[in-house]
């Protein structure tokens, strides 16, 4: 294992994960008198926002992921790893990396992120993967994709329509986006391609156990978005809680009666989030708390107390927001809190280098905006006059902008908005691919 | 297993495989009076001239990748199926898919392609894949890309220097492209990405067994490819022979001398191609021959012997050209004969339903071309004043726009120009995308 090259004195710091907290606390320190190691599973920074696209077959992979090197080739103080942080030794402090070998440090920032949670019942992942990186992206797209062809070699119609049933689980943003575009692809993409079923007749289940779709936005939102995915054809059922998952269908419990069964053959798990496992061996290691979700208590700083060199941020973070005049609220698990707690933790330690005390995080929250389909979607703006809500056509042009405006540093985001725009007008979908295809019985390899 | 639909009493057309072969004669076929079912493994038909730009992460896969249903949406007498026909009983007219299914057929066209041959050490492939699909294409990508990343954490120089050393194994066109794509990588696109070596003390190593490199073609052009990829920095070894392969290296018999050992840990396979394995249970089952490579000798119209009812096409059929008052001479395996034996294909099928007599196959040659990197290919054409013969610079740009031209039909031509001139100007790659990454240990799914 190669040291990092920690150029004569200058602090080693290490940051854990290149999700956007991990990049933006990379960027922030650029010219700090530091030497930085960065370090992720992959070699690929995410722009984990429209992993649905590329599950859904609209967008291909290398639109939203960047190469990490890349991305910093011009940072001379950043040696980029890739690699997996296995466990972190708080009083020695260094890092274990997946085959065994040691990075030490001087300041670390754990930026591991999340990953679903079953909720204890881990055995339905095979039967319902959930959509964090590009590889569960990949899993989805070609089970959505595979569905349809099996569909078109089924005589029985019984178990056609459960190759024809999709259901996504959580009515979350990423359980209404997927949902929304399963429903555009069934009514809009796909007619005329297939000759034994008409592919509109697919059924798409949308199933929440709370009250209603897109709790953290206000009820009018939430209510329009029901409406919005009603229109596009999705069946939206709320207060359902899944009891039973298997390789050909679900059990669900509604709020209001018996279970009932679903035959569905591709099933979509966008229900729960935990924290990378790496935050409950470090907060072991730290003397730190975890909460329920695996979230590593911080320090108003980002801190871990006891260990000043030690910052969490992002959604391994259970982070608090310090408004001066205002209690502590929670930081919800969005992508832009992750970035400014990623800013917070690189001026902290520049503070720290410089002898100064540090400051309390403090999220300032511009809004919120969630896309359901073509031209849908659901916008609450923060703004100094009130909340500006609003939500359709305008919604999901404002959502679209946003998006490929933050696509910056990406690759080609004229390449992104012509395959939209070609997408948009045409109501294709040109990232059909499915891979992974078993081998030939006597292909040679 | 849905029966295809028959229309009345019009004649089943089965043609295995969306190759060149296949997908050219199903076009053909069009406003024939007969049913089509087209089985392929894959979803997509793949423009394999461009799969060492995906293999080698400068173009992503949905670019080069249309999917089959969607090329055929308008032609209501094809059904697609995806599939893989294992057998075929041509007493019977029947073929079987991979999972027992039956498909029965008056009319046959097997356009079943070629794979990879290790000329019998299938042991090979785990340590050399070779390049004929998407996942082919994948599994390369990942190795290279891997390879630099490993060389960034080895601190030993010698295995280092075994993680930077690239062999490609075949001097035709695919070996040519890729050893000169792996060139440009090395000294162009990862220069000030890592910290721990200097990529461009890669070295890319070109073996192959005959005397030159691109035995195809004239001469003077393989004279020209060899200098231009030794210009680029790629090492050419002509009459190499590789006698042992493993997961760290390989050992080369050259012509002159004993046996060396090249440690080198990602080998690409370039070699050999064998034809399906299809064709040779076709053979058997119809009473034709197989040549060497597996290849079905058909008759001059396609045709098998004692079955008029099947003809074989593209790279596994043994085909010869036949011109009035000429030899007939073998057909090369290349893309442009795949799509002129579909055509044949389908006009005899045509004529026999009119009861008319067949005609012969043949080939026109409208010359050769190879690309070995940026600004460098060499084109052979065939011309009536006799051949014309460029290289460099203006065959490059030559093959450029002739590859772009034949991706009529796919998604976005725009998209793939865009990618390759900002690809051109910045010489960067955007297709770094490694998947297939472990799970974390601990992970939910």
């Amino acid at each position: 294992m190669a040291q990092p090259r920690t150029t004569s004195q200058r602090p080693h710091v290490l940051i854990v994960g290149c999700g956007f907290g991990g990049l933006e606390a990379a960027r922030a320190l650029r010219d700090a008198p530091v030497a930085i190691t960065l370090v992720d599973r992959a070699n690929h920074h995410l722009f984990q926002p429209l992993l649905y696209q590329v599950a859904t077959a609209g967008l291909s992979a290398p639109a939203i992921a960047a190469p990490v090197r890349f991305l910093f080739r011009d940072q001379r103080n950043l040696t980029s790893l890739m690699g997996e942080v296995t466990a972190i030794d708080a009083g020695l402090r260094q890092a274990t990396l997946e085959d065994g070998s040691l990075l030490p440090y001087d300041h670390l920032i754990v930026a591991a992120g999340a990953t679903h949670s079953y909720f204890g019942r881990d055995d339905w992942a095979a039967f319902a993967p959930g959509l964090k990186t590009l590889d569960d992206a990949f899993e989805i797209r070609r089970r959505i994709l595979l569905a349809f062809e099996a569909a078109e070699r089924e005589a029985d119609p019984v178990r056609r329509q459960a190759w024809l049933t999709f259901v996504v689980i959580g009515g979350g943003p990423t359980g209404v986006e997927m949902a929304g575009t399963l429903a555009e692809i069934a009514r809009h993409t796909l007619p005329g391609e297939f000759r034994n079923f008409d592919p509109s007749s697919a059924r798409i289940l949308l199933l929440e156990g709370g009250p209603r779709v897109l709790q953290a936005m206000p009820e009018v939102l939430s209510a329009s978005a029901q409406r919005q995915l009603e229109k596009l054809g999705v069946q939206v059922r709320v207060g359902a809680r899944v009891v039973a998952i298997d390789g050909t269908g679900l059990q669900v419990q509604p709020d209001t009666g018996d279970a009932c069964r679903i035959d569905a053959r591709c099933v979509v798990w966008a229900a729960g989030v935990a924290a990378s496992p790496l935050g409950r061996q470090l907060a072991q290691a730290a003397g730190a708390e975890t909460d329920r979700a695996g979230r590593v208590l911080v320090q108003p700083d980002l801190s871990l107390a006891g260990h000043p060199e030690i910052t969490v941020i992002g959604d391994l973070a259970a982070a608090r927001s310090h408004a001066p005049g205002k209690e502590p609220r929670p930081v919800p698990g969005v992508s832009p809190a992750a970035k400014q707690m990623g800013r917070t933790a690189a001026a902290n330690l520049r503070r720290r280098l410089r002898g100064e005390p540090t400051q309390a995080f403090r999220y300032r929250d511009f809004g919120n905006l969630a896309t359901i389909g073509r031209n849908s979607a659901v916008v609450d703006l923060a703004s100094p006059l009130g909340p500006l809500r609003f939500s359709g056509y305008w919604a999901w042009l404002f959502w679209l902008f946003a998006h490929v405006y933050f696509l910056i540093g990406f690759r080609n985001r004229l390449v992104v908005l012509i395959d939209w725009a070609s997408a948009y007008w045409s109501r294709q979908r040109y990232a059909r691919v499915i891979s992974d295809i078993p081998p030939q019985p006597g292909k040679d390899g």
